[in-house]
């Protein structure tokens, strides 16, 4: 996130409470530090938008500095889940100047040496628009995405938190799940295992403290559409057990894959943050596929 | 196989029930036919090794005019499942000239244009080293498989077929579940679909009926590690619901993923196909991850 505004042409500092990290950062001539304090008292001094990128269980610390030392920035998060985390920034009462954020780009990889500033040139930047949401701090959210190469997607949070227990946290159950089969079968079957396995566990190799922050605050959604998976594989089980087929499973898997290969991004136009209804607007047009490309 | 082949110095032509199959590999020089009785004359005739290269519903078929055609030649196949295979080549009664086997490579398009011959470049290719294979057409096999830019893994076929549910076929299934659950989340959440949501469906674009082609003649043991992966599934969401936490399978997931990454093949060498116990040795030292990278 660093990287990516400072090369958007943002003056860009940060924190890291390891000082380890914030030496890696300005070994490559980043601002980086581990002083808290020192940090947010420059960002309330400069009206600064604060990105807080921290895994869940971190962001109550956070939020009491943010609420101590800048309690007038407006800021966002890159945190995964949106609704736990408007909750928390509810109880700091801090929401006024909170828009919530989630860029869908990421690695496999950690820590500062994974950093690129192209990581999100070119991806989904979910950008809160729930009723709670200013025009102000809402712009200034959306215009750093864009500025970073995202497009921005307006969501409700609710909304977010279901939509990526599909897209993002089912993927990482099922890669554990197929790594641990593959694995299962030891050297033979690792040493057989192709782009199929390598495609369909690449995210199992994300750390796990990371997995578990990413998806156990999204328990309630996650666990839907979990339990909607077990079904369809469980269908899937006994069709293969008592007719030899998987063809209800492999249809719909191929439908619902073509359906991702045909999806095409629209434009939103014509709706100004500010402007009346704008939140509901935005909602609605995001809800059916549609971006936010530019500010103008 | 035949771009492969001929690339790699090899005589090669070619049947394809489709005369409009063939008719796109005439049009890129290859002599391929739609007159099998022609296509197998020559083999018989000139000693070829056959590659059967179809789906196992067809296998039949292409067997019975072995049988009429082409007695004395030696085959393999590239068909997925070798146990389903290597018993309908008894029941043929052609096992004597028969090795099974399985290049661990494919992309999800079909098709005389999505042929490459690059497919099996550092590829494991899998060949049979089951108690009735001969030295000689083993021989043959490896060396195709070797001169393709392969290795070969050497293995028995109930074993290939329990590791390959594994490895190759549970992606299949997990990859039509994934992309079931994102096209339920509808253009939201297609919208806001990354890295892990394109990689974990990846597979789901294969057409259906070559996904049920691979899938179900190994039903067995697909049913066997899909039961598994159920409980693992399960008891995750068991975990997630009761205690908040995935902590478990993030961890053996992470775990088997690293076993994958970490996972190095080591080269087979003294064993000589013919020799005292080459089989057994040969199924051994695969169970173990080694490979056969050369047969000087």
């Amino acid at each position: 996130m660093l990287r990516a505004a400072f090369e958007a042409g943002y003056e860009t500092w940060g924190f890291n409470r390891s000082e380890a990290g914030a030496k890696a950062a300005r070994s490559d001539g980043f601002d980086v530090r581990s002083d808290i304090e020192a940090v947010l008292g420059r960002a309330a001094e400069s009206d600064a938008l604060i990105v807080i990128g921290v895994p869940m269980p971190a962001l109550d610390a956070v939020l009491t500095d943010i609420r101590t030392f800048a309690p007038q920035c407006a800021f966002t998060d890159v945190v995964s889940v949106k609704g736990p985390v408007a909750e928390t920034v509810h109880r700091h009462e801090l929401s006024a100047k909170y828009v919530g954020g989630h860029p869908m780009a990421g690695t496999s990889e950690s820590g500062w040496d994974a950093s690129t500033p192209d990581l999100f040139k070119g991806a989904a930047w979910a950008v809160s628009v729930d009723p709670d949401v200013h025009a102000e701090p809402w712009t200034r959210v959306a215009r750093l995405a864009l500025d970073c190469g995202a497009v921005v997607v307006p969501v409700r949070a609710a909304e977010h938190d279901r939509a990526v227990a599909r897209i993002s946290h089912l993927p990482h159950i099922l890669a554990e799940a197929l790594a641990i089969a593959g694995a299962g079968g030891g050297e033979l079957a690792l040493g057989l295992a192709a782009g199929s396995f390598r495609d369909g566990t690449r995210v199992a190799a994300t750390a796990p403290e990371l997995v578990r922050a990413i998806c156990e605050p999204n328990a309630e959604a996650l666990l839907e559409v979990l339990d909607d998976s077990l079904r369809v594989l469980t269908a899937a089980r006994d069709s293969l057990r008592d007719t030899d087929s998987i063809a209800q499973l492999a249809e719909a898997g191929h439908d619902g894959r073509n359906d991702y290969d045909t999806f095409r991004r629209w434009a939103i136009t014509g709706i100004t943050p500010g402007d009346h209804d704008w939140l509901a607007k935005l909602a609605e047009a995001g809800r059916r596929g549609g971006v936010v490309e530019s500010l103008d």
